[in-house]
């Protein structure tokens, strides 16, 4: 009873790519799959490091052409792990190929592109083509629970949410410009980078939609070394020459959902000694949530019906069978990380595709998370003007 | 070698009236003060509930009218404990009559009242005659080391302070209709209560201002129970007819101080299982700080020039000799409660107008403050629009 | 309708006798109490020393010998805050005298003494006359709710109790000899200063009395500079002579309870970095709890009975109005002190001597506490041998 | 330039066995190794489930005998993760057909079996065959950082140990009789099976040795209904029919390491909330360490040499480049989880192999702690009378 292989290319073997690769191999020892993944090829722009990436990674052929790649018969799915800039072409071109695909966020660096990725992933989904965009926070355990909690009434009417991302990675004026500091590659900086899995993690947990932001944006340092290559987050030591900074190194916003909410946003790469606190408080009429990713086993839940002599928040350990993903992997009090969250991503999607469902989020919903990010770019310059979205 | 004895009034005896009662008591037998604080008289309307009041709280006299309590000869300072529609009347006739005033926060309901205040108390030091707003959070002892953290310039330059003070004492809908919830009397609702506070925490701890904001406001809940009597924080049981909430339950701005940081601003009584959470987080170039009133003894601290790989926030219990105020009391780990910040406020007051000084926060600090509500009041009514301070 | 005063006579003034101070100043403040405690008198050896300290702390008449403050007419309640050597002696001749007793813990140095103190106060109070033992952490909020969730069976049978006490204000070899390190005066050093509070508190919040222990105790540094003067806690700068520690630094044990709960006990002061944590968790069939003084506002309940996916620590602030003791002072999240914990102490003594009821802890459970420290230094002089009580 | 292959066996495919499988998979994706780890054989009694557990784990072959596990060529390294009884035998073949050898904790049931094991790894080690007991926890990133600050001399003198294992997954009576439950298999009950860890945690960070014990044990749950099958640790739905837990529910100890620290272990499965706290404290005269496996991704640090007004116990997040382990994973943030620790001990013990040199912890490592263990029931069977190790 060996079950039906399915074919994996991805593109890019970076950050994203060690880590997608890590769900690919991963993912099949601890979910019973409808479907098995195989890992067939990996492309890359120089010859040797993919081909060392493809070794190191587990994949079993490497290309220097993205197009090749797509064009294999032995490749189902597309996995996009590149930067934004070169998303919506790829996306485009596997979709138009007939290939499910799986692409990193965000969606795309504008929304023109992003509304041509989802045009084109509606119009796929006819033919039975699958795509999904990899806002991997949504299967942390502790968010999918909140969602389910939030779902479920437990908050009753939500009040207030506050999301930050807060990371302080390029706080030293003497880290480079890498390539995620530079408009052209990357589209924005704090707010398309984390920013947009705030925004996506709260419309998700909410189960709702943002209808207006108003912002304000900040770049601290105008000008840095020029990185010798493009190096991802470590830029290493930077040269005497220097470049703008032509993105974001801090957003801040304030939205409204349509259910009523109040929402505050901030997403920075300068607060210092925060590493990478993703972190989502949700209050409503019956209960409030709170999460830190730092603390990424955990999630805090004050039930409010409870009498107040005995409610506080609780500290529940995110390893239980009962919760999201955790069943599938060790005894309770025994965490995951960070790279367990691609494994749930990557198991989700395979079950959809093998289903002929649609997986989520969709990039559709990747679209909606665009608009939000355009809509703060639009505020920030308009004197915080309320940018309806 | 008997301390000069210095007579104090106070008017309103209900909760800021007993805090304050178990300061001025209590000052003396903790710091050395240069005099000697006399409880003389309270001020009430009722006169069988100030009676009664002035026998718990261990008030010398009563009175009915709190122009008496000014013209008492044993009164030399008059301290303020009402709502915020009252503040201009008694503050003004108080220094006309060349009384020290100490005065409940928000300084006043409205800009105009403020400014009034404000002028006088600038006339009055002129006499010799002092005048301070009672944020008492600024003596905090953790809130007052984080101010000497940040102008030692352990932070570094100031990026980003994220400023929330959260209760949830109104998320009952049938909680009733109390005074804080009427615009004529509180002026704002959580705004001016304790979005106050966390303004003027913020400006005092980065000692900076605020240039401008741009905000959002709700009101979740248009009609309550009419609540019988005034009963300040604890409505009791409502009655079958309602009223309109004339106030906000909640504001959310941003803002940018002078110095360049960005900022966030919460205040809100809608967030369900926070109790007092007035927490405040700053992070600069060099370190950042993170405070919660509901650990009020605790002050957690990040030193980003500590080598990465031993770096993280610190828990500082606030016990210490060195930090402020706490060399007064107990041993390390023996904790402060609410009460104390009242005391050290008096206990710097008292000091101020014996050295002749002028005490902090002004007046004029309470007027700032008082111009940023009025900023954020502007911003949420015309589409969020960034407002100057 | 003015109640009945009653005359209160403190034989102490540092550490103790200042907080104590503060409680019988500030109860009727805060408590309805059925008569007016007034602070008559406070004796000390120094006649310059104690009169300073009656000014400052409240105290209406000063003296230099106890036995005269026993005489006092207007002294009904000895209040004992001397080292423990002193408090059989006193407390003997105070119920003799026919007056009310409180006494600091432990309440004796030596089981002996222990014993003449609680058969004195049995037979006094067939007399009518009252007396308790200060174990002030008893009317800790949160502590008073452990016991309250243990006695309602909230946590079923109880499996385990770790309590710990531990401080560093000695880790350094150069602290002096101050009197509590002098076996003479302090009867024994970690074990009874501390150990004591933590033995009677896992008593008190379990129902329950120990039945045997195993013990280790130690004195890390022999020898100490001498103090100049007998300074309590501080010792200043010790001189260049030293003198034998007497007493130990550290004491470890496990105990059984008569119920069958497990427990393991810790007192020392070289725990660097922890300044007061007096931590207690109580393990049972149906929940759990954990305490920490350092955070004394919060206790963390479990409530095992719940789903497990829902189950975890919740940190309850001990701050609403259904909290022992907590409705008498201020809104929810406006948290108490250490010094409360005696103003809580008083009340719950007076309102006992008002009844003509015995308060608790009682001389016997302070007599029960003292066999329990004997048991420990018994075991740990003979091989940690098993030790009944 | 490929690498040489080296072949690994596993007996068991439960539990230990599912980590251990991900382990050698993911190894070389992330860490440079100077072998490639192949995943040539898993043993198991049931044919169809070795063979289904070797298809889900990535096993290429499927042995029901591990003696034709030991005899094969393509298997080099024999890593045992089967229940304590079964270890002796399969070690000492394995190391007499020349395979290296990486043997689950705890090394073995007895003394005698560890005893012979570690004369046998002696000898083997002699011939160049290599062997290591998977105390897995000495690679969590805090435990080994821990270890490093001590070694360091960070901590100065170490004073205290506090070391507890708290789990709660047999609190209900109901829990069926599981092998781990059984002296015949397991050995001992919470002493053998997270005791174990917390012995080898504590001396591994200390860099010392434990020198004798005082011990409680309890088994507070006499009887549990007959599980069906060997369920490891979830036992499903028992039976109507009983039979007798014949091991240790809890246990307790004190110790004295040889450089003069006080210890206080406590390993118990009734620890109701609690589910996999693996939690060590330890207080030097210059620093204290904190840890919980909870939060594995923390650790705490009290510096002590810091000023005391700036001094406090600060959270180290453990995804910094220069903490162990770290850097060859995610970026700062980003979390790891228990199974990485196993993925971690392969690496050292591949690098081991490799270069020819002894890995620890060696048998000699696990039979030190099974003397622990030893004394530790002698102890607690001898009315906790001191007990030599």
């Amino acid at each position: 009873m060996t079950k039906q292989p399915i074919g994996v290319g991805m593109v890019g073997h970076a950050f994203m790519g060690r880590v997608h690769s890590q769900a690919w191999r991963s993912v099949g020892a601890f979910f019973d799959l409808p479907v098995t993944p195989v890992l067939s090829a990996v492309a890359g722009r120089s010859a040797d490091r993919v081909a060392a990436a493809a070794a190191t990674l587990g994949w079993a052929a490497a290309e220097t052409d993205w197009k090749e790649l797509i064009r294999r018969d032995d490749v189902q799915i597309v996995d996009i792990c590149t930067p934004g800039d070169t998303h919506a072409e790829i996306a485009l071109a596997a979709l138009a190929a007939g290939k499910h695909v799986i692409c990193e966020k965000p969606l795309a660096n504008t929304v023109a592109e992003a509304e041509a990725m989802a045009a084109a992933a509606h119009d796929a989904a006819a033919r039975g083509v699958r795509s999904m965009v990899a806002f991997n926070y949504r299967r942390v355990p502790a968010i999918a629970m909140a969602r389910r909690l939030v779902a479920d009434g437990r908050l009753g009417e939500i009040r207030h949410v506050r999301a930050q991302y807060l990371q302080d990675w390029i706080v030293d004026p003497e880290f480079p410009l890498v390539w995620r500091l530079r408009k052209e590659r990357a589209g924005s900086g704090a707010l398309g980078d984390i920013g947009a899995h705030i925004v996506d993690t709260a419309q998700f947990v909410l189960g709702d939609l943002l209808t207006g932001v108003s912002a304000i944006t900040e770049t601290f340092i105008g000008e840095r070394p020029l990185a010798e290559g493009s190096a991802g987050l470590s830029g290493g030591a930077g040269g005497a020459e220097r470049g703008p900074v032509t993105v974001d190194d801090a957003a801040l916003f304030l939205g409204r959902f349509a259910g009523g909410a109040l929402a505050s946003f901030e997403a920075t790469r300068f607060a210092s000694g925060r590493k990478n606190a993703m972190r989502i408080e949700v209050n409503g009429s019956l209960g409030s949530l709170a999460f830190d990713f730092e603390a990424m086993n955990e999630l805090s839940f004050h039930d409010h019906t409870l009498p107040a002599a005995e409610a506080g928040f609780r500290r529940i350990l995110m390893t239980e069978p009962g919760h999201p993903y955790a069943g599938a992997w060790w005894p309770p009090g025994h965490g995951l990380g960070y790279e367990h969250t691609f494994t749930h991503e990557v198991k989700d999607f395979l079950e959809a595709v093998a289903a002929g469902e649609d997986p989520r989020p969709s990039f559709g919903d990747g679209l909606r998370v665009q608009r939000v990010l355009e809509a703060v770019t639009v505020s920030a310059a308009d004197g915080s003007r309320w940018t309806a979205i």
